[in-house]
C-alpha cells in the first residue's frame, strides 16, 4: 500500500524558493504552487500579541475538531459563500491535503473506484493510490466534469457487475491544472448524478476566493441536499501555506468519524489562534483582494509573454487560481519541453504528471493528453515572468529546430 | 476499518484546561496529559522576531522531510542520548501520534498481530486498532516489558500456523500509565527476540527527559543494530503539546516509504522555525530543569497527599514522567470510583481505558486489572493537587461506606 510517489515529486519539495529577481544561474520556478512572496502577510505582531496573552490555549492540546472560534470564522466563511455549514459541521484539519486523507480513510477500501478528471491534481493521485484506490478518468469541457461521461462509467460499472464508484474528486474552481470552472448547471447535474447514484463528492476549492474576473459559480456544499458534498477547504492559497491549517465540512455522521480517525493530538491550536487573530473581516478583505490583483497581473504578464515568445502554443486564459495549461502543436511532448527547460533554467511540470493513466478497463477511459505543460503564475515575480517564458521560448524554439 | 473510539474519548478532548486554583465548583484535572500551565515557554520574542525575519521559509510550503534545522536540532538531541541518528534519518511530523499512525500505515495490514503491554497507552489502541490490527497483551514486571512472555506468544502463534507479529509498541522510560523504565538488561533481551524474530520495535518515548531521579537507560535506539527499531519522539513534553511536532528516527528504507505516505504537504514550517529559534542549548537545558523540579514537587505532591488521605490505597513511584497508577485494595471497581470522583469534582482515569482487552486466542494474553486508575500528577497546581486528592478520597471512603 506505499503510495508510487516519484523521486521527482520529492525533490520538488525541497527546491528553495527562487529569488525575486532573475539571474541567469538561478532556475525560474513556474512548477509548484507556492504563493508569490511579496505578498506573504507580516503575522509577527500578531504572533507577539497572543503568544503572550494566549500561551496556554495556544501551547497545550486543542480540541480534537479544532479551536471553537477558529471554526466558527470557517462556518462565517462558508456562510458569505452561501453555504450553510455551522461551527460543528467543520473539522479543522492540517491542510487540504490531510483532508483527502482522512476522507480516504473513511470512505475508501482497496480497489474501490474513485471518479475524476483527466487530467487532475496530482498530488491527490498518490494520497488515493495508496488507499487502494483504482481510477475512472473523465473529460472536462468548458462548463467542467462531464457529467454524462460519468454516467457512462457508471453504467459500464453496472453492466459489468462491478461496484458503483465510492467517490466524485473534483476541483470546481480554477481547475487544477486545467483552469477551468463548472457551471452552475454542470453542479447541479452532478449533484443529481452523485444523489441518484448514492456517491460522495469532494469538493476540492482552494482557489476559489481567487477570482480575476466573471462570475462566481456556487459552492457544491452550497447547492447539496442529499449531504454527498464533502467541502475540503485550506488557508494555504487564502493567507500562506506554510500555516498547514484547512478543513473539512461534511454531514455531521461522517465528520463524526474522521474525527475519530485524526488522531493526530489535534491540529495545531498554536496556529489556529494566529489565524483567527490575524483574519479580521478587514484583513481577510484587503488580502484577498491584494491576491487578486497581484495574480491577475502575474497572470496577464505571463499571457502577454506567451503570446510574444510561443505565439504557437495555445493556452487557457483561467478566470482565477494559479495556472496555465498549455497545448503544444504537433503532437510535440511535454515532458521533453520540460526537460530542456530545466536545461534552460526554468522548471515546469508536464502534462504527463497530471493523469492518474491506470486501467481500470473501462474502455472509455479518458487518455492522457502529453503534448500539455502546466506553468504557475502565482509564485514569480513579473520580470522573472518575463524572462522565464524566454527560456521555455529557447528550451520550445530547440525542439522544433 | 472506522477506529471505535468511544464518545468519552472524545470528549475528553473538549474539557478546558482547570484553573490554576481551585474552586469547589470547579473541576479538577487529573486524567489526560496536559503540561503544568505554569511552566508553559514565552515563545512570543522568538515568534515576532522569526515571523519578521523569516517569513518566506515559514509561510511557504516546508520540505517534506521537516526544515533541514529541525532536524540537525533532533539528530543533535537523539547523539546527545547516545543514539547516532544523522538528520537524514529524521523525518519531522504533527506530534508523536501521527508519528505511530504512518508507521502504523506502513507496517500494518489488516490483521497483523501488534505485541504490547497490559495496560498500555490508551490513545495508540485506536489508532492500531484502524489499522486492523489485533493484539497480543503481555506483561511488565520492575525491569519492563516480559520478553519471555513475548517469546511465549512468539511460539504459539507459530505452533498455530500464524504469522508473526508485525511489530511491538512499547514506552520504555516512565511508561504510560505504570511508571516503569525498562532496564538495559531488558531493552538488550528485548532487541535480541525482535531480532531473532524480525519483528519491529516501536520506542513511543516522550517523557524520557523528564526523570526526576535514578540513572538513565540507554535508547532502545542506541541498542539498536538491526535496524528494526523505530523511535518516536515528540516536543509536547520537552516543550509544549500545542506545536504539535515530534518525529520518527529509523531506518533510511522505512523513513522514505512514511515521507512518501506522508501526503499532507509538510509539516508545518512556521512551528518548526519557533522550536529551532527557541530551543538554543541553554534554553533546553533551562527548561528541562524547571520542567524536572516541577514535575518532581508535584510527584512528591501528590505521593504525600495519597499518603495521607488514601493510606489504604497502593501507588506507583515512578522515577519521572507523568502519572501514578494507583491499584485498589479489595478488587474495587476503578471504572466506579472514576464515576464517583467525577462527580465530586476531580477526574480520573479508570485503568480500563489501558487495555487493549482484545482476545486473538493467546491463552495466556495478560488480563485487565480493573482494580487500577491512573492519576496525571503533571497539569494540576499543587494546592489542586492537595485538593484534588482529598476529593478522590471522599469518592473512595463512599465506596467503602
Amino acid at each position: 500500500m506505499v503510495a508510487p510517489v516519484s523521486l521527482a515529486r520529492r525533490a520538488e519539495r525541497l527546491v528553495p524558493a527562487p529569488p525575486p529577481r532573475h539571474d541567469p544561474h538561478e532556475n525560474i520556478s513556474f512548477d509548484s504552487g507556492h504563493a508569490f512572496p511579496g505578498i506573504l502577510p507580516d503575522l509577527s505582531a500578531v504572533a507577539q500579541r497572543a503568544l503572550s496573552s494566549r500561551a496556554t490555549e495556544m501551547l497545550q492540546y486543542g480540541p480534537r475538531q479544532g479551536l471553537g472560534q477558529m471554526r466558527e470564522w470557517i462556518s462565517d466563511y462558508l456562510k458569505n459563500d452561501h453555504a450553510n455549514v455551522p461551527p460543528d459541521e467543520v473539522l479543522v484539519v492540517n491542510g487540504a491535503k490531510h483532508g483527502i486523507e482522512l476522507v480516504c480513510r473513511l470512505l475508501l477500501d482497496e480497489g474501490d473506484t474513485v471518479v475524476l478528471t483527466a487530467p487532475t491534481y496530482y498530488t491527490a493521485l498518490p494520497i488515493l493510490r495508496s488507499f487502494g484506490a483504482s481510477f475512472i478518468e473523465v473529460g472536462q469541457d468548458g462548463e467542467g466534469i462531464s457529467v454524462d461521461w460519468i454516467e457512462d462509467a457508471v453504467q459500464w460499472l453496472e453492466r459489468n457487475g462491478r461496484p458503483r464508484p465510492k467517490l466524485i474528486y473534483n476541483i470546481p474552481d480554477f481547475h487544477n491544472p486545467s483552469g477551468i470552472t463548472m457551471s452552475r448547471s454542470r453542479r447541479e447535474a452532478l449533484l443529481g448524478l452523485a444523489q441518484r447514484h448514492g456517491i460522495y463528492v469532494v469538493e476540492d476549492s482552494p482557489y476559489r476566493a481567487l477570482r480575476f474576473e466573471g462570475e462566481s459559480q456556487p459552492l457544491l456544499k452550497a447547492l447539496d441536499t442529499s449531504g454527498l458534498v464533502i467541502n475540503v477547504g485550506t488557508f494555504s492559497k487564502i493567507l500562506a501555506p506554510g500555516l498547514r491549517i484547512g478543513w473539512l465540512a461534511c454531514r455531521p455522521d461522517l465528520l463524526i468519524r474522521m474525527m475519530q480517525l485524526k488522531t493526530d493530538g489535534g491540529t495545531s491550536p498554536l496556529v489556529q489562534r494566529l489565524l483567527v487573530d490575524y483574519l479580521t473581516k478587514d484583513r481577510l478583505a484587503r488580502h484577498t483582494e491584494l491576491a487578486r490583483t497581484t495574480y491577475r497581473e502575474h497572470r496577464d504578464r505571463m499571457l502577454l509573454a506567451l503570446a510574444r515568445e510561443m505565439p504557437d502554443v495555445a493556452t487557457t486564459v483561467p478566470q482565477g487560481g494559479y495556472y496555465l495549461w498549455l497545448k503544444l502543436p504537433g503532437n510535440a511532448s511535454g515532458d521533453e519541453l520540460a526537460r530542456r527547460a530545466l536545461e534552460m533554467g526554468v522548471t515546469i511540470y508536464p502534462g504527463s504528471k497530471f493523469y492518474a493513466a491506470q486501467s481500470t478497463g473501462y474502455p472509455n477511459s479518458a487518455k492522457p493528453e502529453l503534448d500539455r505543460i502546466r506553468l504557475t503564475f502565482s509564485h514569480a515575480a513579473s520580470p522573472d515572468i518575463d524572462e522565464g517564458v524566454r527560456r521555455l521560448a529557447a528550451a520550445w524554439a530547440s525542439m522544433r529546430a
